[in-house]
């Protein structure tokens, strides 16, 4: 006898969901990530942050980059955690954006302590309040973000975590975390990414500084790529 | 001959040392979790958090035991969430408390998504901040709380996770996560908590409303001890 599943069987088989809240700084990398995920059929929602940012240009761009790609985006504002975090150049304009590579003293200097953590935590809360089974962000490890809350042990961590925060599990994507940022500029061209729509500068001046750590990041993956940044720079 | 260690060979030295930021909600658990690192010789520093909640009178509650402990307390305005997570009846007044024990609809209803882990990731940026290499929180799993987010698994990958959060390592401590709510106040008790100026209710009234979850379960838990709490309720 031919056996065939009932339509109330179907409908109380798990389904492979593809919905993710994903955090969208307006840089490149997490730029890329967005398309990235929709190419692969997602349905996502976006998240950016607002920590006391010294600009707002990332937020702006996450906003028009939202925009084009019909995405649902909100800005949270976590500003009130700078009471705790003290001076920092991310977001103290009285603090100089230091010039050159990442070095563990720039490192220190443009880091809000945790941020990624935190990030992922309301991302997921997010997530578990819309019942969406995934959250991603843009991290890399690479060669040239020594960050610790960037590689992929961290990664996997925070997943254990996000998969038994609620009574439903969220998975942390990170699929970026052991390119390097070469790779990332390739797959994103590759996708039709927007580059000159997206912001990478710590500074916030009217076009990217050139000499910031993030700006000599990105120029050196545009030039390994041998592709031209479509974003114009001071210097 | 004898051999001794010079002053900058014993400052070199690894010592453990116990600095923990502790998140102090100003009820019952997280109180006797303040008293128990003191009593283990801790420095502590409390924080808590706004997070919008309907009244102040845990945060108040915090305030007045961390001044009594003599500890540094800062609390922090993460109100900016409730943007994503829509009502709950902790921080929407339009939003009844329910009455009664813990059900899987009064947790939801009276839950903020995500909040253990968002509350520990941004204590441990303050501990990044201050070179401490702990943080504590009360949770505890017992038979009355099902919220997945106070269990020893959940703690357990949260504590992988701050291994790896940064340059230095933070380890977070969950004392009372397998015991029973009752065991905490027999334990409040032998430290001398002073249980008359912590605040449980959902409610924001002039005293605790004695029907709601939280209540019936502080209630519960002074009975099975055979210990009077302090507290007045209006029923």
């Amino acid at each position: 006898m031919d056996r065939e599943f009932s339509q109330q069987e179907r409908d109380a088989m798990p389904t492979e969901k593809l919905q993710t809240v994903v955090i969208l700084s307006g840089g490149l990398d997490s730029t890329t990530l967005l398309y990235e995920l929709l190419d692969a059929g997602h349905e996502v929602k976006a998240l950016s942050f607002n920590y006391g940012q010294r600009h707002d240009r990332e937020l702006e761009a996450a906003k028009t980059l939202a925009r084009l790609t019909g995405v649902e985006h909100r800005t949270v504002d976590i500003s009130g955690l700078s009471a705790l975090f003290g001076a920092n150049a991310l977001t103290d304009l009285s603090v100089a954006v230091p010039h050159g590579e990442y070095t563990p003293a720039t490192i220190a200097v443009t880091m809000v302590p945790n941020r990624n953590m935190i990030m992922l935590s309301i991302a997921a809360g997010w997530a578990v309040s819309l019942k969406f089974p995934s959250i991603a962000f843009g991290a890399h490890a690479g060669s040239y973000t020594p960050y610790p809350d960037c590689q992929p042990s961290f990664v996997a961590a925070m997943n254990c975590a996000t998969q038994l925060c609620d009574f439903h599990a969220i998975t942390v994507l990170a699929p970026f975390v052991d390119w390097h940022k070469a790779e990332i500029v390739r797959r994103g061209q590759a996708l039709g990414v927007p580059f000159e729509l997206t912001w990478s500068c710590y500074q916030g001046a009217n076009l990217h500084c050139g000499k910031c750590s993030t700006c000599l990041d990105r120029r050196a993956a545009f030039a390994e790529c041998g592709l031209i940044d479509p974003v114009p720079y001071q210097s």
